[in-house]
């Protein structure tokens, strides 16, 4: 009487996984691998990205900031970095000195990624900044200013850009694979439990889930929809009582309106689990759940319930971090911008900016100037 | 490498498929089966309402009221009706006098809603209305003024409450499957092709796929929520140029609040094809897609990706037509009210006129008189 809705069918493409999809990214082969600086060594720098560096092809770690020395000496040592590859926030300035070091890459708190962002750039340092940008559009403008200054390039990391399902979203997308896209559904959020987090602080976040999961739904809705959206109107739901919710927001609603006349309707939360991106066109759909996690995305495409489940060709391929780490060191090598430069993470501070602005004053926010 | 999201388990419950859910709705039996007039023969009242006489319990075909003197004798005869049950429109105020019709089904495009809801109450017969409604607050006062007056009842044909996954969604809701619910998602929309449409036609519709699709996101926010909304923010997206929306919306999408802080996004389209319910708690999801259609619903339960399917106990049951069908005639015959009464449309309506003015206005429309 039931059926199960999604067929999962593996395409001939899924036999080739594994297949490393660098050459997508325009790699140029330098003869060194680029040095990084990791700043911060909570679980997201150090669990998640330094053992990255095992899976790149242009980059490598070359030293650690971190403000317990203990824990930069294990690190160093496990990762055979030498002494000179240890910096504290005190001695982080000297980075400059090391010639090792070709890029800093923040993986800081929110309200820190402006002040590490520019001193990297002041020392001469190639700059890899965890999202949200910042915590400002004052603050990503100051940014982009200090490395134009510096010569230095800017990415930002939005590692769904690199990530081979949201890639292959995007690519069915613009071929037609769902007819005219009109509506982007984008939905992210997680039960977080820890009153003590720091994403619960407002002198370090800058804001609640949006400044969290919200920047992958308000990501993925222009980037499925390859626009620039023009309105932005928006709700917020928190319940103040709550200890973990105090200071930021815990759920927003958002819509987002695009030239062509698609909509997005885009959430984050911390009260539920959800990850999931949908693509509604008016012949098919496109989905993606789980659409952005670290690893084990999904996606399936097709029409009225009888979708397919879809690896994207050449299967999961190189990991989104690996991909990420070495898009710019391919940048910094050959010289072209990055593809999520700063100006990309500006953009989004906008429409953030544009989000709170929306849901404090309840209406719709114009975007392109328009009254 | 890839994993089929959701397994499908069938509960023992399945084996019970097929097992009648009347006494669901607190039947009494009385001695004859109430007649029911169908007032418009379209597909719906043709194709879909009469042949659920045959799984009725309380219900009967007694008449049939068509613009189409030709159809009407046909529909007539293939139920062996006497030509007393054959009305047209300017006959049916005449239906009073047949005492073989206890309730008139309207089965007609929006805008006729109010005005043969109150004729059939003038002629002393109860009702039961299609949704939306009517296509103004002030019809759907009127519509109650008129059946209150006739001391007859009037019911909605919100057919989803008695829609065996539905119903179990709502049971699952209330006793915590999903912990807290902060969030409900729900989506209708389908491809309106044909420009010719009565549905197109805002004169006879009353608005786009709002008056349409959308009385089910909306319905269903409230059901599954179980609480009255007290604000909406809405956003339309329509192309003026397409040939069948020179008249009404193609798509809207907003957000309701409720006083518990949960929140519902939703959304409604023309260009399209989508049929889903979600909610999402702090400890998990229940997830329907389909969520509404005639037949084929499915309901998933569970968290994090991993959720099972899950059938109503005794299975999908007597269908949902047959339900709301024999729920009017046990009301009648027991004199309580309908679990969907006019009250019930009204509250729609008045949220339904909120969205479009939330939409025109640009900004969030209070529902609970506050500023």
């Amino acid at each position: 009487m039931t059926i199960a809705r999604r067929d999962l069918i593996l395409s001939a493409a899924a036999l080739a996984i594994g297949a490393g999809s660098a050459a997508a990214f325009g790699a140029t082969r330098p003869d060194r691998k680029l040095g990084y600086a990791i700043v911060g060594l909570g679980s997201y720098g150090l669990d998640v990205i330094i053992p990255q560096f095992a899976n790149c092809t242009h980059s490598r770690l070359a030293a650690v900031v971190s403000g317990d020395p203990v824990k930069a000496r294990r690190v160093a040592a496990a990762h055979g970095l030498p002494a000179s590859g240890i910096y504290s926030y005190e001695t982080f300035d000297s980075i400059r000195d090391n010639p090792d070091v070709d890029i800093v890459y923040v993986c800081l708190p929110n309200a820190l990624h402006a002040a590490y962002t520019i001193r990297a750039a002041k020392a001469g340092k190639h700059v890899l900044c965890e999202k949200p940008m910042a915590v400002s559009v004052a603050e990503c403008e100051a940014m982009i200013a200090a490395c134009k200054a510096a010569n230095r390039k800017l990415m930002i990391g939005y590692r769904c850009h690199f990530e081979a399902y949201n890639l292959e979203a995007m690519r069915l997308a613009r071929t037609g694979a769902a007819g005219k896209i009109r509506y982007v559904r984008s939905e992210h959020g997680f039960v977080q439990r820890d009153p003590a987090k720091w994403r619960l602080k407002r002198a370090l976040s800058g804001g609640g889930s949006l400044m969290d999961m919200g920047i992958y739904s308000l990501q993925a809705a222009r980037y499925m929809i390859g626009e620039e959206p023009i309105a932005v109107t928006a709700r917020e739901s928190t319940d103040r009582r709550d200890p973990r919710f105090t200071e930021v927001e815990d759920m927003l609603d958002w819509t987002l309106e695009f030239p062509s006349g698609a909509m997005a309707g885009c959430q984050s939360m911390y009260s539920a689990n959800q990850n999931r991106i949908l693509l509604m066109g008016d012949a098919g759909r496109i989905e993606l759940e789980p659409a952005t996690r670290y690893d084990g995305n999904q996606m399936w495409v097709g029409k009225d319930g009888r979708e397919r489940a879809v690896l994207p060709p050449g299967g999961p391929g190189k990991t989104q971090f690996a991909g990420q780490l070495d898009h710019l060191a391919t940048c910094v090598s050959s010289g072209r911008e990055p593809i999520v430069s700063g100006e990309e993470g500006l953009r989004d501070m906008r429409i953030v900016e544009a989000i709170y602005r929306s849901a404090r004053e309840g209406r719709t926010i114009r975007l392109d100037g328009r009254a």
